[in-house]
This record gives structure tokens, C-alpha cells and sequence, in this order.
């Protein structure tokens, strides 16, 4: 993979700034994406547009030397790390030996994101550094548009993702229903649990790690960030949010789908066959050029012309539509653009999700989220995968 | 759990600070364990000793109140979030309301981690909140001393460990061995990716995630950092290296074993001799008050013993004993105290790994790690595991 950094050069000398410095872990996503390298203890790095340089233990060397893309790679030994921890504490002698890595660099001002750790930047301050945090997150901005090698690796980790929503549909589509309602499979309740056990064993077969998989039945359902536990019941809405981690590349995809084993009641259908309408208008809306916030108002109108509420026409609502329309994925499952209020224009290379829903306590929730790509012309939709509520 | 913060409150006494203060997500194990609350998405929390205080979106709203600990939970909302968005950029807006919360809990001095943002850091120092960065990590020191439920949490996860390890064991010494010299499970060549598709199945069936898992064999298990990858060769060390974290407790446990089909040589066996021995001279001189580096120095002194070198005695050595001896275990996989150089006094409740290892390209890699728990006068093995090397 070969990002263009363009962009990145053009805010370092727009700020007169000489670099961008991390200190971070595996966790961050910008760090990995500059240098091709990560560890699970954080390291310092810095991108400057003549070299990007790695700062890390006698352990790490090796690997950050193959496996990175970092042009300068650097232990702490190579700065005589131990022998000013004989003069100074652990921090100090730190602090000194990042300033001559710096200095080797030939970078006595860097930006750095907002989660840069405090305690580096004082330390680098005192020592003469201009540290200045970008408010904007440049690099993250660099990383939403992605190269087709990069799309390779979400439509990688998404066929992952449909092996394991064909497993959790089969279980509650499949389930018998006993005198209490319950879902039941091979004669045992059928439980939250239990589905995300034979998804997350799915996508480990498929390479894939996951932090998280959501399978809200009722009113589990009706909070957008509650993971669901406890038996599944028929004729209740499942939503099945599914977002795994390709573990060879790193990169996530994402889908939703809710499902209802029995007969949907009229508001259960009416619900469904709304977000369905609003999540083909969101789709008809992406295309490059278009704002986020703009596919987020076409979410929006359905809703609204259908007499639901949503907190963009009502701030104060708890229910009806009360997220945004969805967000870019990529290292992150999380990341840009935003799809909501204040989203920022679309580009070809763009991977987001399309994700609008409807949740109520008394109702429950429904969900439908694909995952596309913007093109040229429009959208490639990554998903393949039915849209159909009930049996 | 009801954590002892009388250590917290005598630091912040002492600095002249009124509160201690997190940004950041679902990662920081220091702000989950103040708060008892964590969140996928980064959130503001301070800790003073008469209250501890959320500030989080309206999606965590209900979540904080209901699973965390703090006593003031508020929203962005609360301070008129969107009122001051119109005004202000947001990150500006933001401080202002994380200005209005701390003023709230009557704080406007606090302290933070090393790793808290610089651009919050900076964006509250603008408003004049003195932020002082705690380089010592006192919160991460309050919490390495567990409480007989947290030992409790660690022991479950280790009991799912032991399982875990029972598969990757049973498929090792049960696998045939082909002409190439290669493992062979059911008619195929087992590889090192196999045997963590099974340990990762059997800790998720016992409710552990996990990140990731080491099964390096040959000139793999050389590195201590290195996960493993391909074929598995008979008459070879192969290392087993597990640190699930239980999925509901969020506690970790961690335990090595090393395996070898076949016949080992005298030189393997007297390295895996020599590194049982150093096992047992470091459980030996585990006891309260006895630093972690007099631990350290106890498998040194087997290993310097036995002619092997040590980066302890030797610096620039790459081969030998190349790591330290021990970590603690919790709410993180690697957390205080160190058994290492300037490693700290053990304390009762501290739970501690012990695994010394000799590792060298030439031969591969061997290490041997319990988990256990400091007590009153000694300590207990939370490992029910046996140590032995070949069939």
C-alpha cells in the first residue's frame, strides 16, 4: 500500500510545521497508517515529508525495521537511553533521547493529534519542541479515501461478515418457539449469547478478530449502543450488528440486519418497510460532491414524511431515528467522513455505512445497514446480503 | 467492588490538586476502574474525593448511570452543548462544558496520566485549569493491589485459560508427524494458525475475548514478541502463550507453556531444565516486601548460573534471557508492578506472572509462565497447569 501524503504536506507547510509526531500504540490507527507498523506498547514516530521515522525498544526493532514502512528506525539504545537513566528519571531521559531523534530528522516542530499523550507533549515543550495539536485530524482525513487495495481489504473482512450473519439468521430464523415464546435451537433456549458465540467463531474461521457483536432482541433493541443478552422471543424485532477486524490486514467491515422470527404485528412492518424506504433514499443520495449532512437529510425527510421523529427535527427526542446515518470505515470501524449533521463532502474512495433505524422501549428497534464505496459515479454497494424481515 | 482510593486521595492531598481527570475510551483500565464505567467512544470523567463525575453523550447516558459507579453523571446536552456549537468550533465548545462540570464538582485544579490528550490538555489549561501530569501513574498503583473479588475475576479467566491450553496441547502432542518433519492433525499439516483457531474457539465458548495468541514454533519462538504463523515442525519448542480477557469481568489472565513432539535433544532439555529451575527460584523468593527486581535477580542468577546469558548481565546480548521476569495482571494484560530492573515492592493482593524464558535463533525459544497472587506471607498459584516439555 503506497497513501498519497499530499495532503499531509501541504498542512505541515501551511502550519510551517516540520513533521507530525505520534506516541502511541496498536490502537492507534493514524500511526499505523503513516508508518505500517504498529506495537502494543507505544512507540514515537514522526512523518515529515523527506522521512518517516520510528523511535522503539531493542524488542520491537526487528519487526519495525521489516515489517514497517519507516524509512529511520531507531532503539533507545542507539540515543544511550540507560545511561541517562543513571542523571535523570525514566520520563527525563526519554524526553531527551526523542529530542535528538528529532533532531536527527532535522524536525524541531511538529503537529500531533488531539490524543497525543500530554505528559510527551510538556515534556517536548520544555525541551524547546513546538508541539502544535491539530484540531483537524489531517491524517485521519487522508486515510478516509482509500486505495483499491485498501477496498480489497473491507470487501475481504465483509465476506467474513455475511458468512457470520447467514449463521445468526439460520439460528433465529430457524429456531422453534416455546410455550413462553422463547426462541429454542436443538431444545434449548436460544439466547443472545448464544447467536454471538457462532458469529464470533464464524469470523475467527475466517480470520477476522471482533471486540464486540450486537444481537438486541425487544427492548435490548431500542438502545442503539446496548450489546443484547438473555433469551431471544419470537415476533419481537433482533437487530444483528455485526463489525469484525480482518486480523492479517486490519481493516473492519460492518452490517446490520434485523430479523423477526414469526409474524411482524402492522407498526413492526410499517417500521421495517420505512427504514428500508429511508436507507434507499440515503442510497440514491451518495454520490461525490454530495455532503454527508446531505445523505443524512434524506434519512431525515423519510422519516419525518412518515411522522417519526428524529433528533435532527427534534433535539430532545428519545425516540424514532436518534443516530446519524453512518460513518467511514476502515482501520477503524469508526472513522470519516461522518454521515450526520455537519458531514463533510463526499469523494470517490469514500467506504461508509448506510445505517438508519427506528428504536422505541414499547416497540423495540430495526436496523439496516449495508456498507458501499463512493465511486466516480455514484456507489459500489460492498453488501451481499438479502434485505427481508421475517420467515 | 468497592476500590480503597485512601492512596488516590493522599496523592492529590499532597500535589495540592482537587481531582484526577480522564479522557479517553473503553482502553484506559485506570478511568474503568475509577468510574466503573467504560464507553467505545472517548468520554470526560474526574475523580475528587468526595465524588466522581461523567460527562458523556446522550447514547451513554442511561449506560453510565446505570452500570457506573460515579455519582454525577451529566450530558453535553446538560450544559447546552448545541447552543454553544453555534458559536464555537467544537472542540472549543466542548471545553467550555468540560470547564461548567468541573466547576460543577467544584474542581479547578486536577491531575492527569502521562497519555491523557494534549488537546483537551491544552484547551482546559487555555481556560485556566491547572493540569499537572502524574508521571508516576498512581491510579494504575491503587489498582495493582486487588481486592479478593478482583483475584476472584482473574481466576475464571485462568480457568479458561487452562482450557484453552488443554486443546492447543492435545492437538500438538497428538499430531502424527510426516516425512517433512511436519505436524499432522486429521490428515493435514497443523500449522501454528490452526492451533490458535482452536484456542481462541475455547476461550470464546468460555466467555473470554482476546486480541491475540502466541503458538510460535521453531526460529518463531526465538522472538519473544512474535505470534508464530505456519506449519508446526516436530522435535521443535513450540510456545503457547494465552492472555484471554474475561468478556464480563474485563480481567485478564496470562500463562506460557512450551511443547515439543518427539524426542527432545540434551540441549533442549537442559534449556528446559534450567528454565523450570529459574521458575522455581523466582516463586521461591516471591513474598511482601521483597522488591520485583530481587525476583528478577533470582532467575538471573539461575541463568548466569547455568552459563546462559542475560541482558541483565550482558546488555547488547541477543540471545538468552532477553525479557524480564514478570507483570502484573488485571483490568490490563501487562500492569503494575514490574519484575524487572527497579521493579517494586510486592504488596499482598498483587497479582504477578512469573516466566523466565531462553530464547536464540539456533534453537528456538522456551518459557515457562504462572500467574499467581501475592498473600500475607507468600503467595498462591492461581495455575492448575502441569510443566512438562515432551510426550
Amino acid at each position: 500500500m503506497d497513501p498519497d501524503f499530499a495532503r499531509l504536506d501541504e498542512y505541515l507547510d501551511e502550519n510551517g510545521l516540520e513533521g507530525y509526531a505520534f506516541h502511541d500504540d496498536a490502537s492507534n490507527s493514524d500511526l499505523y497508517y503513516v508508518t505500517g507498523f504498529s506495537a502494543p506498547d507505544p512507540l514515537f514516530a514522526v512523518y515529515t515529508p523527506e522521512a518517516t521515522g520510528i523511535l522503539t525498544s531493542s524488542l520491537e526493532y526487528g519487526r519495525a525495521k521489516t515489517e514497517g514502512r519507516a524509512g529511520v528506525v531507531k532503539r533507545l539504545s542507539d540515543y544511550d537511553f540507560h545511561a541517562k537513566r543513571e542523571d535523570h528519571d525514566s520520563e527525563t531521559a526519554y524526553a531527551l533521547v526523542v529530542d535528538e531523534f528529532l533532531a536527527d530528522l532535522g524536525c524541531d516542530s511538529v503537529a500531533v493529534q488531539r490524543r497525543f499523550p500530554v505528559g510527551v507533549a510538556d515534556d517536548l515543550r520544555d525541551n524547546g519542541v513546538n508541539v502544535t495539536v491539530d484540531d483537524d485530524g489531517v491524517v485521519s482525513d487522508v486515510r478516509a479515501t482509500k486505495t483499491d487495495e485498501e477496498i480489497e481489504h473491507v470487501r475481504t473482512a465483509q465476506r467474513a461478515n455475511e458468512a457470520a450473519m447467514a449463521r445468526a439468521e439460520e439460528l433465529i430464523r430457524g429456531a422453534d418457539v416455546d410455550d413462553d415464546g422463547h426462541l429454542v435451537h436443538d431444545g434449548d433456549v436460544l439466547t443472545s449469547e448464544d447467536v454471538k458465540e457462532a458469529i464470533e467463531i464464524e469470523l475467527l474461521r475466517h480470520g477476522c478478530a471482533l471486540d464486540e457483536t450486537i444481537v438486541a432482541c425487544g427492548r435490548d433493541a431500542a438502545d442503539p449502543h446496548d450489546r443484547g443478552s438473555g433469551p431471544l422471543a419470537a415476533g419481537e424485532f433482533v437487530i444483528v450488528d455485526i463489525f469484525p477486524r480482518d486480523k492479517d490486514t486490519k481493516y473492519h467491515s460492518d452490517m446490520t440486519r434485523t430479523f423477526l422470527n414469526g409474524d411482524p404485528t402492522d407498526t413492526q412492518q410499517e417500521w421495517y418497510d420505512v427504514t428500508e424506504e429511508a436507507y434507499r433514499a440515503a442510497l440514491d443520495a451518495v454520490e461525490p460532491g454530495v455532503s454527508g449532512e446531505d445523505v443524512n437529510q434524506a434519512v431525515v425527510d423519510v422519516y419525518d414524511d412518515h411522522g417519526f421523529p428524529t433528533i435532527y427535527t427534534d433535539p430532545e427526542t428519545e425516540t424514532g431515528f436518534i443516530h446519524s446515518t453512518g460513518h467511514g470505515v476502515g482501520l477503524d470501524v469508526h472513522e470519516k467522513p461522518s454521515l450526520a449533521r455537519d458531514g463533510e463532502q463526499l469523494r470517490p474512495g469514500h467506504v461508509i455505512t448506510i445505517e438508519p433505524g427506528l428504536y422505541d422501549p414499547d416497540v423495540g428497534g430495526v436496523r439496516i445497514e449495508d456498507i458501499v464505496v463512493v465511486t466516480e459515479d455514484g456507489y459500489e454497494n460492498l453488501t451481499d446480503y438479502d434485505i427481508s424481515l421475517s420467515n
